[in-house]
């Protein structure tokens, strides 16, 4: 029971720093006296700082001697940017470790716990390890598929239209939502849009409403059609716009212009019938260390990456709202599937109410019935 | 607070009549004795049946003196089928009636309560009154309008499609929530689907999932193109087509050989450039004393609905499935508003989960903002 409650306060504070470890994972961690107090509290802040458990020593000081620590991922044996946590909790004498879960990471995996308990420590597993996983669910998916995790967003009525007939879609859901789509805009190393989105919206794809960084802005544009006014080239922001390879000479032209501009990224993949391969793109992006991508739509890049099974997580809201029309997009585009028991279903599906409109996200899984 | 607990005890009984009583409302009754027992309870259990209140005293019998009546609808002062219950109220010689709307009903509106207040009984009016409001929605929208109230009914995948874009549509929810639109079939007076639906799906239209009654059938079929062979003229349940008048003379020969059929009816309406005069047939349907109206589809007739400003109530179950496709039908097709503003918002709304499903309802309102 304690364990848990320990535990859950760990995870508590792995949160606070949502956004800003990528790509190392959030991790709290607490530290319980031999005497049973809480003296120390510590999570990661940011990729290059201190660990979780080094952040907790450090509150504890002597206090940690013959106690316990919680925290939320197996501790580091191996020496990155920081020296390794198991050193530092075997150096401060604490007679027990509980840890939610065994780090992915190759350069961990395991290693962490067998450390520990070859210097005499008691290591106990899996307290909260659910929560845990969820917690990090793109990091440990990045590190062990080195792919980076994808989650499509989008905001649809009650009639299953993410835009009117003519296009509009100013507003589909009210502030909450929007907020809450901000929110996961930060939370994510980049957010993905086709170009379609961009020519109808002109978003500036920021996180303007809530506090945090702006991740990487990328664009998929085969043909390089977007005005070079549009808002995603203003400098307020990173962004990347992927292009096709070979395009006519003017179009090259206007992506090297591109390019010139502050904090703007040309990357030219190889396009087919007018598709940029998207998965290519998500090993580029791995490459670079970029763990997640938030697609943002709109209804055909949603349909290509659905269809390439790119998919893991869904963040859809849904407004209380009927609009109606044949011609009226939809969430999800492209080709589709010809039979229901093809289609992919969410596991863990959790709703969350947003003013007048409803979240619902899952785990994508392709259908197996 | 007792009187709260009481007219909830009311509220359950009425609710056991679900589907049985129309066109009259579902009322229930408790009489509780001047010492404070439970000494009576009755609801209507079916048009031209004894009202609640009369059930409720019939098992009071002389303990209802001096005690209070709960009952969920203003006690009638007229003679329908039945005495009017007011004076048999007072002949029992309740000292006090607690009452949770008055009814709308103008033979009524107001005069029950008058009646028993001029016999010196004490009247409370307002306990409950939204949930008895909405238990009995569909007869107040009819008896003050004058037309059926209209609920508009389908299953969705997360991704907006009422099915793939070949047309499978088995199955998109799961059991609990069939079993549930089953039990909606049964608390409305009809079902009304386009021809587009028995064409692609060979309906039943029964409620087979559950007890009750089978609600009339009804299938808009401006041209007669559905196959004799179709389930819903197999006699299980009455049928209504609705065809368009100046049939061609072989349209017009099946439209008399299918009125020949046991429990079939054709009903030929003015269609305009091939639809049929959706309010003209509420009308019509009003005139016969059928008070609800359960509009399951498909895309097309949702949209004449919804575009006609006649939809009342939604009932949206949303599967967590994507299956994609551009050409996939959405619940609600049509022309569709140009602008978000002119949208329609539902109001109260509640969702209910079902299995893996979700079911998302509401009131229908034109949209101010």
């Amino acid at each position: 029971m304690d364990d848990e409650l320990y535990m859950r306060q760990a995870l508590a504070l792995a949160c606070l720093a949502e956004g800003d470890t990528s790509p190392n994972p959030m991790v709290g961690a607490v530290i319980v006296s031999a005497d049973g107090e809480v003296v120390g509290e510590g999570y990661h802040h940011k990729a290059g700082q201190p660990h979780a458990e080094i952040n907790a020593l450090k509150e504890a000081k002597k206090l940690a001697r013959g106690g316990t620590i919680y925290v939320t991922l197996e501790p580091c044996s191996h020496f990155g940017r920081t020296g390794p946590c198991c050193e530092a909790i075997i150096a401060a004498g604490l007679k027990r470790v509980v840890a939610a879960v065994e780090d992915p990471n190759p350069k961990v995996a395991g290693n962490g716990f067998k450390r520990l308990r070859d210097a005499g420590i008691e290591v106990i597993v899996g307290v909260c390890a659910e929560e845990a996983r969820l917690l990090n669910e793109k990091f440990f998916h990045w590190i062990v598929t080195g792919r980076p995790f994808v989650s499509m967003k989008y905001a649809m009525t009650l009639d299953g239209k993410i835009a009117t007939r003519t296009g509009d879609s100013k507003w589909i859901t009210g502030e909450d939502a929007r907020a809450y789509g901000h929110y996961l805009r930060k939370a994510h190393d980049c957010i993905l849009v086709g170009k379609n989105t961009v020519l109808a919206d002109d978003p500036e794809l920021t996180t303007r409403l809530v506090e945090g960084r702006n991740p990487l802005r990328i664009v998929l544009d085969s043909n390089c059609e977007i005005p070079m006014t549009a808002k995603i080239f203003d400098g307020e922001a990173e962004t990347l716009l992927v292009t096709g390879t070979c395009l006519p000479g003017a179009k090259q032209a206007k992506a090297e212009a591109l390019q010139a501009l502050p904090k703007v990224e040309v990357l030219q993949l190889p396009a087919v019938n007018g598709k940029l391969p998207v998965a290519l793109l998500l090993q580029e992006l791995a490459g670079r260390n970029l763990t997640s991508i938030l697609v943002e739509g709109g209804s055909t890049v949603h349909g290509d990456f659905l269809e390439a099974g790119l998919v893991d997580r869904i963040y859809a809201f849904i407004a209380p709202k009927l609009i109606g029309g044949k011609e009226a997009l939809t969430p999800v585009g492209g080709k589709g599937f010809a039979l229901m028991e093809d289609c992919y279903v969410l596991k863990e599906t959790e709703t969350l109410p947003l003013g007048a409109d409803i979240l619902l996200t899952g785990r994508v899984e392709r259908n197996k019935c």
